[in-house]
């Protein structure tokens, strides 16, 4: 329990200047897995300490329940990341999130994890507590019966059947409850996928391809982009699917995060034309089920047990549909190759709305290519692209922009 | 003079660590303009001290050389840049670098400006020495004159009329010479163009480009580019030509340098086909001699007084051929817009090595084309870019590699 003491400092290194770190040694517990410390009332126990400012904190709080959301990133879809911190007279009494879709939420550990101490408390949410049955109880009512004094949240639910009733659930057993305003950008980035689908019913789409210096597409990815770390591997882990062409399919390993404890995204493969027949030849018999086959044509798939969908419309829009209405977020539409059934699916994907986010590779080569640009779709015009951020990946050029 | 002085100590902060800085006030003076620092003698001047550590030290002043050549930047063509530092007992004496094409070299500045000290004193020269009557006398021979007890060159000159007949003509006279291996790769980049004009008898050729975030090539550049301390600016600085076509040059501003006393590049402008008559609106009469047109076939061009060749071949390699022989060592090859003149010219260009470098700017927005991939060309496989870096400038990444 040593341990888990330190980590936890460590983890909250970015509120040292308020707070006063006290080191002392923890109880075994083994219940409330997803509260982040472990403790049972001040005796015992590691507690940080800081004079809460009012308002001033909020945000010092609310970017912490972001930094705990993020711990159960790739894990929790169809739901939103969530993190709650519980702090009373200046201190965090209680710390949790939202760790997997089916188990509490974020406020129930929180609160599990402060015990007594939640009463007269503020707690801090993410994203505003749900107020309905759904596989869990209420969070509202686990706060109304721990007796929090007020609630501060990053931003309110998307979802219709939370929006704002969650808020005014508290409001109307006396709860003071306010927002974060400072904070709420980073909130909505932390669940910009769950908010897209919710507003839209759409799968939230990121386009990431890799290009040559010369902008050309490749068919590769940068050296260690899919290790541990990688640029790629990471974003395996985040995304709930990834939308691949059967020739990749048929040709190539299948992509994989190496992120630790990552679940992998599943396999949308796009097969069209008149190929009446699809062999995955890495994709193993027992793991038939991470895979799904959109074609607009009957085919056959091996192995056997892949789910295979015809569809009257081989289009993104419908293809983003489906996937929503399935339960995942986010996907990852990897494009590798110019002129397949990637390419078709991508047309004018600015002016449909369909796109969010583009994140392109650049390698140190230069490609020769005699086709058309292979990149030159999107739109009837240019259009920027915004918050561009790049970065450098072993020796490679990272772009990462919203459409 | 004391501004003279401080900013002297300023461009040495980098030798801190092994000199003691002693700052006095100067003298007047208005000869040895290129000499870098005001004094005759010890009294009255400002002094950088060190213990020269022998062969430990050379790196030192070697690189103080480089950063000395390089304040000629855009200005010494067909020459190279040079750099020189006098030093007698661990004490900079002397210091200077070529201003221009017809002034005389580094090692006579550093000489005039370190007096009667050079007796017995280690020269520092970039580049050797030249021994032949040029516009000036031979370098060796004020060298000798000056009494030097030893030499330390960058790299041997790759001018057949000079290579290794400086230094044997120093080791005749019972000169000590030695080459300063550790630096010699900054010497050959200081001079990358001559070098390569020397070797090959071709100017040394950049193709320059701007790309959207998808890889498509946009006629223009990124914010701030062509403003002081712009990249672009920068570039056209220290080219002394720039290909562009003869549609950019009948339709936009003629490129211009605005960094502060820039030698505008010659304006090498190319021009296809049947075109018969080219108006060049942004170059003034009294501008001609800047442009020069290269055309298939004769053509009236205005302004009258720009000199008009009809080349027998329009092809890359006898441009920088015809280039070098002008006395020209760099070209910027400026590629603003795909399937024109230009393009014509790249094809093939690493397998012919007629390319040298590649600089592309990435600006951050998603551009719409229905043609071939821009930049397709440049051989008939891929190949690797070399010593690729990657910095920010005004929102937009600028990459830089050799071929």
């Amino acid at each position: 329990m040593a341990a888990a003491a330190s980590s936890s400092l460590v983890s909250r290194a970015h509120l040292t200047t308020t707070r006063r770190a006290v080191s002392m040694a923890l109880p075994p517990r083994s219940t409330a897995r997803f509260g982040v410390r472990g403790r049972r009332g001040l005796v015992g126990c590691v507690r940080c300490q800081a004079q809460a400012q009012g308002s001033d904190m909020d945000g010092h709080y609310i970017r912490r329940c972001v930094e705990l959301a993020r711990k159960a990133a790739g894990h929790t879809s169809p739901n939103p990341m969530v993190g709650c911190v519980i702090v009373r007279d200046g201190r965090v009494v209680g710390e949790g999130f939202h760790p997997k879709a089916g188990q509490p939420h974020a406020e129930v550990f929180a609160l599990r994890d402060a015990g007594d101490l939640a009463e007269n408390a503020t707690a801090y949410v993410s994203l505003e507590p749900c107020n309905h049955y759904g596989r869990t109880p209420p969070c509202t009512e686990a706060l109304i019966n721990a007796k929090v004094k007020d609630v501060v949240v990053g931003m309110t639910d998307p979802n219709p059947i939370v929006a704002s009733k969650g808020i005014e659930r508290l409001k109307s057993a006396g709860i003071d409850v306010r927002l974060c305003v400072e904070e709420e950008a980073s909130c909505r980035k932390l669940n910009e996928a769950y908010i897209h689908r919710m507003l839209t019913g759409k799968a939230f789409a990121t386009l990431r391809t890799t290009l040559s210096m010369n902008g050309v597409v490749v068919n590769q990815i940068g050296s260690g982009a899919d290790q541990l770390g990688g640029y790629y591997s990471t974003l395996l882990k985040e995304y709930d699917g990834i939308i691949i062409s059967s020739n990749f399919a048929e040709t190539t390993t299948l992509p994989m995060s190496n992120e630790t404890g990552a679940k992998q995204p599943l396999y949308i493969i796009i097969a069209q034309g008149e190929k009446s027949q699809l062999n995955i030849p890495f994709l193993k018999q027992e793991c038939a089920s991470e895979a799904i086959v959109l074609s607009d044509s009957p085919i056959t798939v091996e192995p056997s047990g892949v789910e295979v969908l015809v569809l009257d419309q081989m289009n993104l829009e419908s293809i983003l549909q489906l996937l929503a209405q399935r339960g995942l977020c986010s996907v990852l539409v990897d494009f590798r190759e110019a002129g397949g059934s990637i390419t078709s699916l991508l047309n004018n994907f600015q002016e449909e709305k369909l796109v969010q986010k583009v994140v392109v590779e650049l390698l140190p080569f230069w490609a020769v290519s005699k086709g058309p640009n292979d990149l030159a779709f999107g739109g009837s015009q240019s259009f920027p692209l915004k918050d561009v951020e790049h970065s450098e990946v072993n020796g490679c050029v990272l772009l990462e922009g919203y459409v």
